[in-house]
């Protein structure tokens, strides 16, 4: 496993002023309050690599963040859902993309989805240079300034692990509803839960590449809370408007993580373009991501087509009848039809194309 | 599909008569109150088979309680988890059994469920010549006046609508718990979520066989609300406890279907051995039942082999440390060891032998 790999911290105090100042508003008056230990509290983040390349700790002190579990009968636990996989060029088309709003459903959903946004870019320190443009915000990649490695680690943590949220959130009460009305549920539940188990698979990879302090840990912890409740009340009232609000959440994912690849394309990433730099074992098993290709650029591509499936998945099914439509990404299609394809598609596919 | 089969009425007066009468204590000074139309709304049960058999309703006004979604463009939606199968050895080798009470924990969850069966045996209208010796509640199958099969349906539906709810929740919880601690589950979840899928497939099997008036379907929705919110309690508590209790669950599970095969081969109940009687399509694809293996006594030795593993399962999970420990069952084994076979250990695995 990965025990022996060393870690580095990366993030420069320069970097972590700053990520304390953007939240040194958000603590005052709070009863965390505010103090000296925030900075490294919020932004002590951690990177594998050689420790040659980048040493700032010795190798003594570093430790493997998820030791996988070995014990003395037990070898490996496989992964619950295997990865489907993707064609490198399935990969490569996934482009950044918004579904108009069309009703006031849609409306309100992406109203929440912006305010959400907002609160993203202001926890990941985001200064004004470093944000594109305001009037095509999931579609705009281009910015004066880039983001540091430790800014978009912090970022790809804090959305992957509310991610993970919506899909057990609808599976569960799916699963729920379909036990007390004694009815068939017809696949939905199915392509939830996997898509929650992907997003954890996400976080689990960014985990290993860094180690967030207690604010942040408690940040998570709190947005989580709200995150779980709201969207448990909200998939109760209308599991129609919510998944259209996932929808944008994943066009928010593929957005970040286009802009996180075209940042490393034109070099501002040079940490994780180092050639001794290594993505965690955790993912080349999860994606059977092939050898001489398990840059972090690499990864990033996989992460970005998961998004776009989810995108492509959430926009659909939010276009469908709730309560009697089957779910078109586990059904068998009738013999001329191809099975759809939600990468391909980021603004979902209209009810009558599948049904 | 089954939408051109018949379903016939069997609920005979007399056994409606008795139903009623068994909750007339129940229903008197409720909200509800005591009606005629009881006797329908709790018994009406419908059974599969052919017309001519025992007809009772012309089959001009059967339907098909859960049409399998066939739309212009889709075929079918195939099971989420397909059924991993079992030797005819390993179901006949199924036995009901008790797992000793050992701690405090065990004590409560034991109790828990002695409560819960006692309200099982009320709502199915079990007379006291029906019951099991009292001493030995999960082994003893010996009784003076076996079940009707409407009775049996209605304890089988309930039984199922429950138990689909303990996986669901502890996997929820655990998924969550994974995303905000930033740590990895070590296989648990998918156990655990397979189980809540099962139990849902024992449920819609049942479900072909029998409509549940407008008071079961009542019960069916307090049960579930009740039953959701202290399991999602108890597991925050201690998921220690609550897996014991589940395993306690799924030996009653064991002994009620036990009970109900010994019935069907001892004769007493007909209209299940009656050659014309046809078990759902649902569950010959969901179990892939061999032809010519495919009577009521197959179905519920499949049923029965799924609550053997079950219960293996749960009073594993509830032997191991539930932070640190990998899920046996989902783990490759180093190369001398067979993995763990959850039937066959009705009282689970002690920790020494499978971490
Ligand atoms: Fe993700
Ligand atoms: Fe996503
Ligand atoms: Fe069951
Ligand atoms: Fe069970």
């Amino acid at each position: 496993m990965l025990s022996t790999k060393a870690q580095t911290k990366l993030c420069s105090p320069k970097q972590a002023v700053q990520l304390s100042r953007t939240l040194t508003p958000l603590l005052q008056g709070s009863s965390i309050g505010y103090h000296a230990g925030l900075r490294t509290s919020f932004a002590s983040v951690y990177q594998h690599g050689d420790v040659r390349s980048f040493s700032t700790t010795s190798s003594r002190n570093l430790r493997d963040i998820f030791p996988a579990k070995e014990t003395e009968h037990i070898r490996q636990t496989l992964p619950a859902w295997p990865h489907h996989g993707y064609t490198e060029q399935e990969m490569l088309d996934v482009v950044p993309a918004h579904r108009e709003v069309k009703t006031w459903g849609d409306w309100t959903a992406w109203k929440i989805m912006r305010i959400c946004r907002w609160g993203m870019d202001f926890a990941t320190g985001m200064g004004k240079e470093q944000k594109v443009d305001k009037t095509s915000p999931t579609t705009a990649v281009s910015t004066i300034k880039p983001l540091t490695e430790s800014q978009w680690l912090i970022r790809f943590l804090f959305l992957e692990s509310i991610a993970g949220v919506p899909g057990m959130v609808a599976g569960m009460l799916r699963h729920l509803h379909s036990l007390r009305r004694l009815k068939r549920d017809n696949g939905w539940i199915e392509t939830l839960l996997e898509e929650s188990y992907n997003e954890r698979m996400h976080l689990l990879t960014f985990m290993r590449m860094a180690e967030p302090g207690w604010f942040m840990k408690l940040m998570i912890l709190g947005a989580q809370g709200v995150y779980f409740n709201s969207l448990f009340i909200s998939y109760l009232i209308s599991p129609k408007i919510t998944h259209r609000f996932v929808g944008y959440l994943e066009e928010e994912a593929v957005h970040t993580y286009t802009m996180a690849i075209k940042q490393i394309e034109e070099g501002h990433l040079p940490k994780w373009t180092d050639p001794k730099f290594q993505i965690p074992e955790i993912a080349v098993k999860y994606w059977h991501m092939p050898e001489g290709k398990r840059t972090m650029k690499d990864l990033i591509l996989y992460v970005r087509a998961d998004e776009a499936c989810h995108r492509g998945v959430n926009h659909t099914l939010g276009n469908l009848n709730q309560k009697e439509d089957p779910n078109p990404f586990v059904s068998e299609y009738k013999s001329d039809r191809p099975p759809p394809r939600p990468a391909a598609r980021p603004e979902g596919y209209e009810r009558a194309e599948v049904i």
